[in-house]
Protein backbone atom coordinates (compact mmCIF):
# COMPACT_ATOMS: atom_id res chain seq x y z
CA UNK A 1 0.00 0.00 0.00
CA UNK A 2 1.64 3.82 -1.05
CA UNK A 3 2.25 5.51 2.25
CA UNK A 4 0.68 8.72 2.76
CA UNK A 5 2.77 11.63 2.69
CA UNK A 6 3.91 13.26 5.74
CA UNK A 7 6.41 15.64 6.92
CA UNK A 8 10.50 14.96 5.61
CA UNK A 9 13.23 16.79 6.72
CA UNK A 10 14.88 17.18 3.18
CA UNK A 11 18.45 18.29 3.05
CA UNK A 12 20.39 19.19 -0.84
CA UNK A 13 24.13 19.30 -0.16
CA UNK A 14 25.83 21.11 -2.72
CA UNK A 15 29.64 19.69 -3.31
CA UNK A 16 32.75 20.75 -5.18
CA UNK A 17 33.81 16.90 -6.92
CA UNK A 18 37.20 16.67 -8.12
CA UNK A 19 37.09 15.18 -12.31
CA UNK A 20 38.07 11.36 -11.81
CA UNK A 21 38.80 11.46 -8.85
CA UNK A 22 35.84 9.01 -8.32
CA UNK A 23 36.84 7.25 -4.75
CA UNK A 24 37.75 10.51 -3.02
CA UNK A 25 34.47 12.18 -4.68
CA UNK A 26 32.19 9.11 -3.20
CA UNK A 27 33.92 9.44 0.48
CA UNK A 28 32.70 13.08 0.28
CA UNK A 29 29.27 12.50 -0.23
CA UNK A 30 29.23 9.46 2.18
CA UNK A 31 30.26 12.09 5.15
CA UNK A 32 27.77 14.83 3.68
CA UNK A 33 24.81 12.15 4.22
CA UNK A 34 26.59 11.36 7.68
CA UNK A 35 26.21 14.40 8.32
CA UNK A 36 23.05 15.12 7.89
CA UNK A 37 21.52 12.00 9.46
CA UNK A 38 18.90 13.85 11.01
CA UNK A 39 17.42 14.45 7.25
CA UNK A 40 14.67 11.90 5.75
CA UNK A 41 16.28 12.81 2.65
CA UNK A 42 19.62 14.05 1.06
CA UNK A 43 19.71 14.46 -2.70
CA UNK A 44 23.39 15.12 -3.77
CA UNK A 45 24.38 16.57 -7.39
CA UNK A 46 24.68 14.78 -11.00
CA UNK A 47 27.70 13.22 -11.30
CA UNK A 48 28.92 13.58 -8.06
CA UNK A 49 31.13 10.84 -8.10
CA UNK A 50 32.92 11.48 -11.37
CA UNK A 51 32.63 15.30 -12.52
CA UNK A 52 31.21 16.09 -15.25
CA UNK A 53 34.04 17.76 -17.95
CA UNK A 54 34.41 14.21 -19.81
CA UNK A 55 36.71 14.38 -22.76
CA UNK A 56 36.73 10.66 -24.12
CA UNK A 57 35.07 8.30 -23.81
CA UNK A 58 37.80 6.18 -22.12
CA UNK A 59 37.10 8.84 -19.35
CA UNK A 60 33.87 8.23 -18.71
CA UNK A 61 34.46 4.15 -18.99
CA UNK A 62 36.72 4.75 -15.95
CA UNK A 63 34.42 6.53 -13.86
CA UNK A 64 31.18 4.35 -14.65
CA UNK A 65 30.08 1.52 -12.47
CA UNK A 66 26.98 -0.58 -13.03
CA UNK A 67 23.73 0.46 -10.53
CA UNK A 68 24.94 -2.22 -7.90
CA UNK A 69 28.27 -1.01 -7.98
CA UNK A 70 30.78 0.34 -5.36
CA UNK A 71 28.90 3.37 -4.84
CA UNK A 72 25.61 1.76 -4.78
CA UNK A 73 27.06 -0.47 -1.53
CA UNK A 74 28.37 3.02 -0.07
CA UNK A 75 25.82 4.86 -0.30
CA UNK A 76 23.23 2.24 0.81
CA UNK A 77 25.29 1.33 3.85
CA UNK A 78 25.34 5.15 5.01
CA UNK A 79 21.43 5.39 4.47
CA UNK A 80 21.19 2.36 6.39
CA UNK A 81 23.50 3.74 9.25
CA UNK A 82 21.62 6.98 9.25
CA UNK A 83 17.75 5.75 8.55
CA UNK A 84 18.22 8.32 5.35
CA UNK A 85 16.77 8.12 1.97
CA UNK A 86 19.51 9.28 -0.57
CA UNK A 87 19.23 10.52 -3.97
CA UNK A 88 22.48 10.88 -5.96
CA UNK A 89 23.81 11.09 -9.47
CA UNK A 90 26.68 8.38 -10.83
CA UNK A 91 27.81 7.27 -14.52
CA UNK A 92 25.90 4.35 -14.84
CA UNK A 93 27.56 1.05 -16.56
CA UNK A 94 24.72 -0.94 -17.80
CA UNK A 95 26.99 -4.08 -20.45
CA UNK A 96 27.75 -1.19 -22.86
CA UNK A 97 25.84 1.31 -22.48
CA UNK A 98 26.48 4.28 -20.51
CA UNK A 99 24.01 6.74 -18.77
CA UNK A 100 24.10 10.21 -16.74
CA UNK A 101 21.94 8.28 -13.79
CA UNK A 102 20.61 8.88 -10.36
CA UNK A 103 20.42 6.06 -7.41
CA UNK A 104 17.85 6.55 -5.33
CA UNK A 105 18.78 4.43 -2.37
CA UNK A 106 16.38 3.86 1.10
CA UNK A 107 18.01 2.16 4.55
CA UNK A 108 16.72 -1.01 2.88
CA UNK A 109 19.09 -0.47 -0.06
CA UNK A 110 18.70 0.11 -3.69
CA UNK A 111 15.24 1.28 -4.77
CA UNK A 112 16.20 2.25 -7.97
CA UNK A 113 17.75 4.41 -10.91
CA UNK A 114 16.81 7.05 -12.65
CA UNK A 115 18.31 8.21 -16.33
CA UNK A 116 18.33 11.27 -17.60
CA UNK A 117 16.16 11.81 -20.19
CA UNK A 118 17.20 14.78 -21.47
CA UNK A 119 20.39 14.90 -22.39
CA UNK A 120 22.87 18.07 -22.68
CA UNK A 121 25.45 18.77 -25.00
CA UNK A 122 28.83 16.45 -24.74
CA UNK A 123 26.84 14.56 -22.75
CA UNK A 124 24.54 12.83 -26.24
CA UNK A 125 28.34 11.42 -27.54
CA UNK A 126 29.45 9.83 -23.37
CA UNK A 127 25.72 8.55 -22.53
CA UNK A 128 22.55 6.80 -23.84
CA UNK A 129 19.30 9.05 -22.66
CA UNK A 130 16.75 7.62 -20.50
CA UNK A 131 13.32 6.53 -21.30
CA UNK A 132 11.50 5.75 -17.87
CA UNK A 133 9.90 8.20 -15.09
CA UNK A 134 10.35 6.21 -12.24
CA UNK A 135 7.73 6.51 -9.17
CA UNK A 136 9.13 5.73 -5.43
CA UNK A 137 7.25 5.18 -3.02
CA UNK A 138 8.83 6.18 0.58
CA UNK A 139 7.49 6.96 4.14
CA UNK A 140 7.25 10.50 3.45
CA UNK A 141 5.45 10.34 0.09
CA UNK A 142 6.19 9.70 -3.55
CA UNK A 143 9.62 10.77 -4.70
CA UNK A 144 10.35 11.45 -8.98
CA UNK A 145 13.89 12.28 -10.09
CA UNK A 146 15.07 15.03 -13.14
CA UNK A 147 18.60 15.48 -13.64
CA UNK A 148 19.81 19.19 -14.54
CA UNK A 149 18.48 19.89 -18.03
CA UNK A 150 15.28 17.60 -17.29
CA UNK A 151 13.53 21.03 -15.65
CA UNK A 152 13.90 23.42 -19.01
CA UNK A 153 11.36 20.65 -20.11
CA UNK A 154 8.08 21.32 -18.13
CA UNK A 155 6.08 18.93 -19.79
CA UNK A 156 7.82 15.90 -17.54
CA UNK A 157 7.16 17.49 -14.24
CA UNK A 158 3.88 17.47 -15.41
CA UNK A 159 3.58 14.01 -16.19
CA UNK A 160 5.08 13.24 -12.49
CA UNK A 161 2.82 14.87 -11.14
CA UNK A 162 -0.12 12.93 -12.69
CA UNK A 163 1.84 10.09 -11.42
CA UNK A 164 1.68 11.54 -7.84
CA UNK A 165 5.00 12.31 -7.30
CA UNK A 166 5.09 14.81 -4.19
CA UNK A 167 8.82 15.55 -4.34
CA UNK A 168 10.96 16.01 -7.49
CA UNK A 169 14.57 15.49 -6.47
CA UNK A 170 17.10 17.17 -8.82
CA UNK A 171 20.66 16.04 -9.12
CA UNK A 172 21.94 19.08 -11.14
CA UNK A 173 25.40 20.26 -12.38
CA UNK A 174 24.08 23.87 -13.84
CA UNK A 175 26.19 26.39 -15.28
CA UNK A 176 25.80 29.97 -15.41
CA UNK A 177 23.83 30.79 -18.77
CA UNK A 178 23.53 33.08 -20.32
CA UNK A 179 26.40 34.55 -19.40
CA UNK A 180 25.26 37.99 -19.29
CA UNK A 181 22.40 37.30 -16.57
CA UNK A 182 21.31 39.55 -14.17
CA UNK A 183 23.16 38.45 -10.68
CA UNK A 184 21.16 36.02 -8.96
CA UNK A 185 19.56 35.20 -12.00
CA UNK A 186 20.31 31.25 -12.26
CA UNK A 187 17.82 30.03 -14.84
CA UNK A 188 17.53 26.51 -13.15
CA UNK A 189 16.40 28.20 -10.21
CA UNK A 190 13.38 29.80 -12.16
CA UNK A 191 12.51 26.52 -14.00
CA UNK A 192 12.43 24.66 -10.49
CA UNK A 193 10.31 27.15 -9.38
CA UNK A 194 8.15 27.59 -12.57
CA UNK A 195 7.96 23.94 -12.56
CA UNK A 196 7.25 23.58 -8.26
CA UNK A 197 4.36 26.22 -8.21
CA UNK A 198 2.36 25.30 -11.84
CA UNK A 199 1.86 21.83 -10.37
CA UNK A 200 2.20 21.79 -6.75
CA UNK A 201 5.42 19.72 -5.91
CA UNK A 202 8.06 19.99 -3.92
CA UNK A 203 11.55 20.40 -5.55
CA UNK A 204 14.91 19.41 -4.11
CA UNK A 205 17.58 20.97 -6.43
CA UNK A 206 21.34 19.80 -5.17
CA UNK A 207 23.84 21.20 -7.64
CA UNK A 208 27.95 20.98 -7.92
CA UNK A 209 29.71 24.23 -7.48
CA UNK A 210 33.51 24.87 -8.47
CA UNK A 211 35.54 24.69 -11.72
CA UNK A 212 36.20 22.07 -13.72
CA UNK A 213 38.75 22.05 -16.90
CA UNK A 214 37.08 25.72 -17.61
CA UNK A 215 33.72 25.16 -16.39
CA UNK A 216 32.34 26.56 -13.48
CA UNK A 217 29.26 25.43 -12.29
CA UNK A 218 26.40 27.45 -10.58
CA UNK A 219 25.71 26.68 -7.21
CA UNK A 220 22.36 27.94 -5.87
CA UNK A 221 20.77 24.64 -4.45
CA UNK A 222 17.87 25.13 -3.57
CA UNK A 223 14.32 23.89 -2.01
CA UNK A 224 11.25 25.31 -3.13
CA UNK A 225 7.85 24.35 -2.15
CA UNK A 226 4.24 24.05 -4.28
CA UNK A 227 3.63 27.48 -4.09
CA UNK A 228 6.87 27.91 -5.76
CA UNK A 229 8.70 29.45 -2.35
CA UNK A 230 11.99 28.68 -1.97
CA UNK A 231 12.27 27.14 1.73
CA UNK A 232 15.54 26.69 1.94
CA UNK A 233 18.36 28.24 -0.36
CA UNK A 234 19.12 28.98 -3.00
CA UNK A 235 22.94 28.71 -1.60
CA UNK A 236 25.79 30.58 -2.72
CA UNK A 237 27.05 30.42 -5.89
CA UNK A 238 30.88 29.00 -5.03
CA UNK A 239 31.75 26.59 -2.43
CA UNK A 240 30.80 23.94 -0.36
CA UNK A 241 27.36 23.96 1.63
CA UNK A 242 23.82 22.37 2.46
CA UNK A 243 20.39 23.74 2.64
CA UNK A 244 17.78 21.97 4.77
CA UNK A 245 13.79 22.47 4.83
CA UNK A 246 11.11 20.52 6.82
CA UNK A 247 8.94 20.00 3.95
CA UNK A 248 5.17 19.22 4.76
CA UNK A 249 4.75 16.48 1.68
CA UNK A 250 0.78 16.23 2.01
CA UNK A 251 0.75 19.78 0.75
CA UNK A 252 1.34 18.23 -2.78
CA UNK A 253 -1.60 15.98 -2.51
CA UNK A 254 -3.50 19.06 -3.40
CA UNK A 255 -4.12 20.74 -6.11
CA UNK A 256 -6.54 22.95 -5.81
CA UNK A 257 -5.94 26.58 -5.56
CA UNK A 258 -9.04 27.84 -4.91
CA UNK A 259 -12.81 25.40 -5.28
CA UNK A 260 -12.87 26.32 -8.86
CA UNK A 261 -9.19 26.31 -9.77
CA UNK A 262 -6.81 22.89 -9.87
CA UNK A 263 -3.42 22.75 -11.67
CA UNK A 264 -3.49 19.63 -12.97
CA UNK A 265 -7.79 19.44 -14.01
CA UNK A 266 -7.55 22.62 -15.34
CA UNK A 267 -4.78 22.24 -18.24
CA UNK A 268 -6.67 22.30 -21.90
CA UNK A 269 -4.69 19.56 -23.89
CA UNK A 270 -7.56 20.40 -26.14
CA UNK A 271 -5.99 23.26 -27.31
CA UNK A 272 -2.38 22.70 -27.25
CA UNK A 273 -1.52 18.66 -27.96
CA UNK A 274 -0.72 16.90 -30.95
CA UNK A 275 2.33 18.78 -30.67
CA UNK B 1 4.21 35.50 -47.79
CA UNK B 2 5.43 35.55 -44.07
CA UNK B 3 7.73 37.99 -43.37
CA UNK B 4 11.07 37.66 -41.98
CA UNK B 5 11.84 38.60 -38.13
CA UNK B 6 13.00 42.01 -37.51
CA UNK B 7 13.83 44.71 -34.63
CA UNK B 8 11.05 45.59 -32.99
CA UNK B 9 10.57 48.54 -30.63
CA UNK B 10 8.34 46.99 -27.50
CA UNK B 11 6.17 48.57 -24.91
CA UNK B 12 4.80 47.21 -22.03
CA UNK B 13 1.99 49.95 -20.26
CA UNK B 14 1.33 49.42 -16.59
CA UNK B 15 -2.29 51.11 -15.88
CA UNK B 16 -4.28 51.63 -12.99
CA UNK B 17 -7.91 51.38 -14.43
CA UNK B 18 -11.11 52.34 -12.35
CA UNK B 19 -13.67 49.72 -12.09
CA UNK B 20 -16.07 50.32 -14.38
CA UNK B 21 -15.60 53.75 -15.85
CA UNK B 22 -14.83 51.87 -18.92
CA UNK B 23 -14.71 55.75 -21.35
CA UNK B 24 -11.80 56.99 -18.76
CA UNK B 25 -10.00 53.57 -18.67
CA UNK B 26 -10.47 53.53 -22.72
CA UNK B 27 -9.25 57.27 -23.40
CA UNK B 28 -6.17 56.31 -20.99
CA UNK B 29 -4.82 52.91 -23.13
CA UNK B 30 -5.52 55.72 -26.39
CA UNK B 31 -2.98 58.41 -24.72
CA UNK B 32 -0.47 55.17 -23.49
CA UNK B 33 0.29 54.24 -27.10
CA UNK B 34 0.29 57.56 -27.97
CA UNK B 35 2.23 58.64 -25.73
CA UNK B 36 4.66 55.62 -27.11
CA UNK B 37 3.98 56.27 -30.85
CA UNK B 38 7.72 55.37 -31.32
CA UNK B 39 7.12 51.62 -30.41
CA UNK B 40 6.03 48.74 -33.07
CA UNK B 41 4.08 47.41 -30.50
CA UNK B 42 2.73 48.22 -27.39
CA UNK B 43 0.90 45.52 -24.53
CA UNK B 44 -1.70 46.61 -22.42
CA UNK B 45 -3.11 44.83 -19.71
CA UNK B 46 -5.59 42.49 -19.41
CA UNK B 47 -9.56 43.60 -19.15
CA UNK B 48 -7.98 47.14 -19.49
CA UNK B 49 -11.19 48.85 -20.42
CA UNK B 50 -13.20 47.23 -17.55
CA UNK B 51 -11.53 46.56 -14.56
CA UNK B 52 -11.13 43.16 -13.03
CA UNK B 53 -13.35 42.18 -9.68
CA UNK B 54 -16.50 41.64 -11.63
CA UNK B 55 -19.48 40.91 -9.04
CA UNK B 56 -22.49 40.16 -11.04
CA UNK B 57 -23.41 38.91 -15.00
CA UNK B 58 -25.10 42.57 -14.93
CA UNK B 59 -21.18 44.08 -14.38
CA UNK B 60 -19.79 42.10 -17.06
CA UNK B 61 -22.28 42.94 -19.21
CA UNK B 62 -21.93 46.77 -18.81
CA UNK B 63 -18.28 46.25 -19.24
CA UNK B 64 -18.11 43.89 -22.57
CA UNK B 65 -18.25 44.56 -26.44
CA UNK B 66 -17.76 43.08 -29.08
CA UNK B 67 -14.75 42.66 -31.16
CA UNK B 68 -15.66 45.61 -33.61
CA UNK B 69 -17.02 47.51 -30.72
CA UNK B 70 -15.70 51.22 -29.69
CA UNK B 71 -12.52 49.87 -27.93
CA UNK B 72 -11.81 48.02 -31.31
CA UNK B 73 -12.26 51.52 -33.21
CA UNK B 74 -10.24 53.66 -30.59
CA UNK B 75 -7.23 51.27 -30.95
CA UNK B 76 -7.29 51.23 -34.46
CA UNK B 77 -7.45 55.04 -34.87
CA UNK B 78 -4.38 55.20 -32.39
CA UNK B 79 -2.72 52.19 -33.54
CA UNK B 80 -3.10 54.21 -37.63
CA UNK B 81 -2.10 57.55 -36.06
CA UNK B 82 0.85 56.16 -35.13
CA UNK B 83 1.81 53.46 -37.19
CA UNK B 84 2.21 50.81 -33.82
CA UNK B 85 0.82 47.31 -33.71
CA UNK B 86 -1.64 47.56 -30.23
CA UNK B 87 -2.89 44.10 -28.11
CA UNK B 88 -5.19 45.11 -25.15
CA UNK B 89 -7.26 43.29 -22.94
CA UNK B 90 -11.35 43.73 -23.24
CA UNK B 91 -14.58 42.13 -21.67
CA UNK B 92 -15.97 40.78 -25.13
CA UNK B 93 -19.57 40.69 -25.81
CA UNK B 94 -20.30 37.94 -28.71
CA UNK B 95 -23.74 37.35 -28.93
CA UNK B 96 -24.75 36.05 -25.49
CA UNK B 97 -21.62 34.55 -24.76
CA UNK B 98 -18.44 36.94 -22.81
CA UNK B 99 -15.02 36.11 -23.17
CA UNK B 100 -11.81 37.35 -21.38
CA UNK B 101 -10.08 38.57 -24.42
CA UNK B 102 -7.47 40.62 -26.28
CA UNK B 103 -7.67 42.52 -29.36
CA UNK B 104 -4.66 42.65 -31.51
CA UNK B 105 -4.52 45.75 -33.90
CA UNK B 106 -2.60 46.81 -36.75
CA UNK B 107 -2.14 50.36 -38.27
CA UNK B 108 -4.80 48.97 -40.66
CA UNK B 109 -7.22 47.67 -37.96
CA UNK B 110 -8.61 44.70 -36.48
CA UNK B 111 -6.22 41.26 -37.16
CA UNK B 112 -8.13 39.86 -34.80
CA UNK B 113 -9.04 38.55 -31.30
CA UNK B 114 -7.59 35.58 -28.70
CA UNK B 115 -9.72 34.28 -25.82
CA UNK B 116 -8.25 33.35 -22.62
CA UNK B 117 -7.94 29.86 -22.40
CA UNK B 118 -7.11 29.40 -18.68
CA UNK B 119 -9.59 31.56 -17.20
CA UNK B 120 -9.23 31.85 -13.47
CA UNK B 121 -11.43 31.33 -10.61
CA UNK B 122 -14.44 33.73 -10.67
CA UNK B 123 -13.72 34.41 -14.43
CA UNK B 124 -15.24 30.93 -14.78
CA UNK B 125 -18.79 32.28 -13.76
CA UNK B 126 -17.97 35.56 -16.06
CA UNK B 127 -16.86 34.40 -19.18
CA UNK B 128 -16.20 31.28 -21.68
CA UNK B 129 -13.14 30.06 -22.37
CA UNK B 130 -11.00 30.25 -25.44
CA UNK B 131 -10.55 27.32 -27.84
CA UNK B 132 -7.84 28.92 -30.44
CA UNK B 133 -4.08 30.14 -30.14
CA UNK B 134 -3.84 32.51 -33.13
CA UNK B 135 -1.23 33.61 -34.91
CA UNK B 136 -0.67 37.19 -36.14
CA UNK B 137 1.68 37.73 -39.11
CA UNK B 138 3.31 41.18 -38.52
CA UNK B 139 6.09 43.26 -39.99
CA UNK B 140 8.49 42.46 -37.34
CA UNK B 141 7.58 38.80 -36.42
CA UNK B 142 4.95 36.64 -35.27
CA UNK B 143 2.70 37.23 -32.75
CA UNK B 144 0.77 34.97 -30.08
CA UNK B 145 -0.88 36.20 -27.02
CA UNK B 146 -1.70 34.87 -23.74
CA UNK B 147 -3.50 36.45 -20.82
CA UNK B 148 -2.60 36.17 -17.40
CA UNK B 149 -3.13 32.70 -16.21
CA UNK B 150 -2.36 30.83 -19.12
CA UNK B 151 1.13 31.76 -18.64
CA UNK B 152 1.07 28.87 -15.82
CA UNK B 153 0.48 26.58 -18.13
CA UNK B 154 3.36 25.94 -20.11
CA UNK B 155 2.62 23.78 -23.16
CA UNK B 156 0.92 26.36 -24.54
CA UNK B 157 3.96 28.15 -25.00
CA UNK B 158 5.37 24.92 -26.64
CA UNK B 159 2.81 24.96 -29.03
CA UNK B 160 2.91 28.64 -29.85
CA UNK B 161 6.51 28.08 -30.76
CA UNK B 162 5.80 25.38 -32.35
CA UNK B 163 3.69 27.62 -34.80
CA UNK B 164 6.36 29.89 -35.04
CA UNK B 165 5.35 32.76 -32.86
CA UNK B 166 8.43 35.15 -32.45
CA UNK B 167 6.82 37.20 -29.46
CA UNK B 168 4.32 36.09 -26.92
CA UNK B 169 2.07 39.57 -25.68
CA UNK B 170 0.19 38.92 -22.64
CA UNK B 171 -1.98 41.61 -21.09
CA UNK B 172 -2.26 40.06 -17.65
CA UNK B 173 -3.73 41.31 -13.68
CA UNK B 174 -1.60 39.15 -11.85
CA UNK B 175 -2.18 39.21 -8.26
CA UNK B 176 -0.07 38.28 -5.50
CA UNK B 177 0.44 34.64 -4.44
CA UNK B 178 1.36 33.09 -2.41
CA UNK B 179 1.29 36.22 0.11
CA UNK B 180 3.91 35.19 1.77
CA UNK B 181 6.20 35.11 -0.88
CA UNK B 182 9.51 36.74 -1.05
CA UNK B 183 9.89 40.50 -2.28
CA UNK B 184 10.05 40.78 -5.54
CA UNK B 185 9.03 36.73 -5.94
CA UNK B 186 6.37 37.52 -8.28
CA UNK B 187 5.25 34.20 -9.74
CA UNK B 188 4.06 35.28 -12.86
CA UNK B 189 7.77 36.87 -13.82
CA UNK B 190 9.31 33.57 -13.03
CA UNK B 191 6.84 31.78 -15.60
CA UNK B 192 7.10 33.93 -18.44
CA UNK B 193 10.67 33.96 -17.89
CA UNK B 194 11.01 30.02 -17.89
CA UNK B 195 8.29 29.86 -20.95
CA UNK B 196 10.75 32.15 -22.71
CA UNK B 197 13.69 30.64 -22.23
CA UNK B 198 12.84 26.71 -21.98
CA UNK B 199 10.73 27.81 -25.43
CA UNK B 200 13.66 30.74 -27.05
CA UNK B 201 10.98 32.99 -27.78
CA UNK B 202 10.33 36.38 -26.54
CA UNK B 203 7.33 37.82 -23.80
CA UNK B 204 6.38 41.26 -23.35
CA UNK B 205 3.60 41.22 -20.08
CA UNK B 206 1.86 44.10 -19.30
CA UNK B 207 0.32 43.98 -15.83
CA UNK B 208 -2.40 46.76 -14.17
CA UNK B 209 -1.57 48.33 -10.89
CA UNK B 210 -3.68 49.69 -8.03
CA UNK B 211 -6.59 48.17 -5.76
CA UNK B 212 -9.71 47.28 -6.79
CA UNK B 213 -12.42 45.96 -4.42
CA UNK B 214 -9.69 44.84 -1.86
CA UNK B 215 -7.86 43.08 -4.57
CA UNK B 216 -4.34 44.67 -5.07
CA UNK B 217 -2.42 43.94 -8.44
CA UNK B 218 1.19 43.30 -9.05
CA UNK B 219 2.65 45.07 -10.94
CA UNK B 220 5.91 44.46 -12.28
CA UNK B 221 5.71 44.53 -16.52
CA UNK B 222 8.22 43.10 -17.99
CA UNK B 223 9.85 41.91 -21.44
CA UNK B 224 12.21 38.89 -21.42
CA UNK B 225 14.13 37.90 -23.92
CA UNK B 226 14.65 33.96 -25.37
CA UNK B 227 17.60 33.71 -22.73
CA UNK B 228 15.05 34.23 -19.99
CA UNK B 229 17.01 37.60 -19.12
CA UNK B 230 14.60 40.87 -18.88
CA UNK B 231 15.40 43.41 -21.52
CA UNK B 232 13.41 45.92 -19.47
CA UNK B 233 11.09 45.61 -16.48
CA UNK B 234 10.17 44.34 -13.94
CA UNK B 235 8.69 47.59 -13.30
CA UNK B 236 7.34 48.39 -9.85
CA UNK B 237 4.79 46.11 -8.06
CA UNK B 238 2.47 49.46 -7.98
CA UNK B 239 1.89 52.88 -10.07
CA UNK B 240 1.11 53.24 -13.85
CA UNK B 241 4.68 53.17 -15.52
CA UNK B 242 5.74 52.13 -19.03
CA UNK B 243 8.83 49.60 -20.15
CA UNK B 244 10.41 49.41 -23.49
CA UNK B 245 13.14 47.10 -25.43
CA UNK B 246 14.50 47.03 -29.03
CA UNK B 247 13.85 43.06 -29.41
CA UNK B 248 15.55 41.35 -32.19
CA UNK B 249 12.83 39.07 -32.77
CA UNK B 250 15.45 36.71 -35.40
CA UNK B 251 16.40 35.50 -32.20
CA UNK B 252 13.42 33.88 -31.75
CA UNK B 253 13.95 31.42 -34.72
CA UNK B 254 16.94 29.99 -33.56
CA UNK B 255 16.08 27.33 -31.56
CA UNK B 256 19.65 25.80 -31.09
CA UNK B 257 21.60 26.54 -27.79
CA UNK B 258 24.67 24.43 -28.84
CA UNK B 259 25.16 22.56 -32.45
CA UNK B 260 23.69 19.31 -30.50
CA UNK B 261 20.92 21.12 -28.92
CA UNK B 262 18.08 22.44 -29.74
CA UNK B 263 14.95 22.88 -27.50
CA UNK B 264 12.03 22.03 -29.57
CA UNK B 265 13.49 18.69 -31.23
CA UNK B 266 15.01 17.77 -27.79
CA UNK B 267 11.32 17.31 -26.81
CA UNK B 268 10.40 13.91 -25.58
CA UNK B 269 6.98 13.22 -25.90
CA UNK B 270 7.57 9.60 -26.22
CA UNK B 271 8.43 9.77 -22.66
CA UNK B 272 5.61 12.27 -21.24
CA UNK B 273 2.95 12.50 -23.54
CA UNK B 274 -0.35 10.25 -23.18
CA UNK B 275 -1.17 12.54 -20.65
Amino acid sequence: MTPGPADARVTVVQTEPEFGAVDANRQATVDAVREHADADLVVLPELATSGYVFESHGEVDAAAEPADGPTAEAWSAVASETDTWVVGGFPEADGDDRYNSSLVVSPGGVEGVYRKVHLWNEEKRWFEAGEDLPVFDTPFGRLGVQICNDVWFPELTTKQAQSGVDLVAVPTNWVPEPADRPAGWTMGVHHAVANANANRVFFACADRAGTERGVTFEGQSVVVDPDGVPLAGPLPDSGSHSATADCDLARARDKALTPRDDVLADRRPDVYDDQ
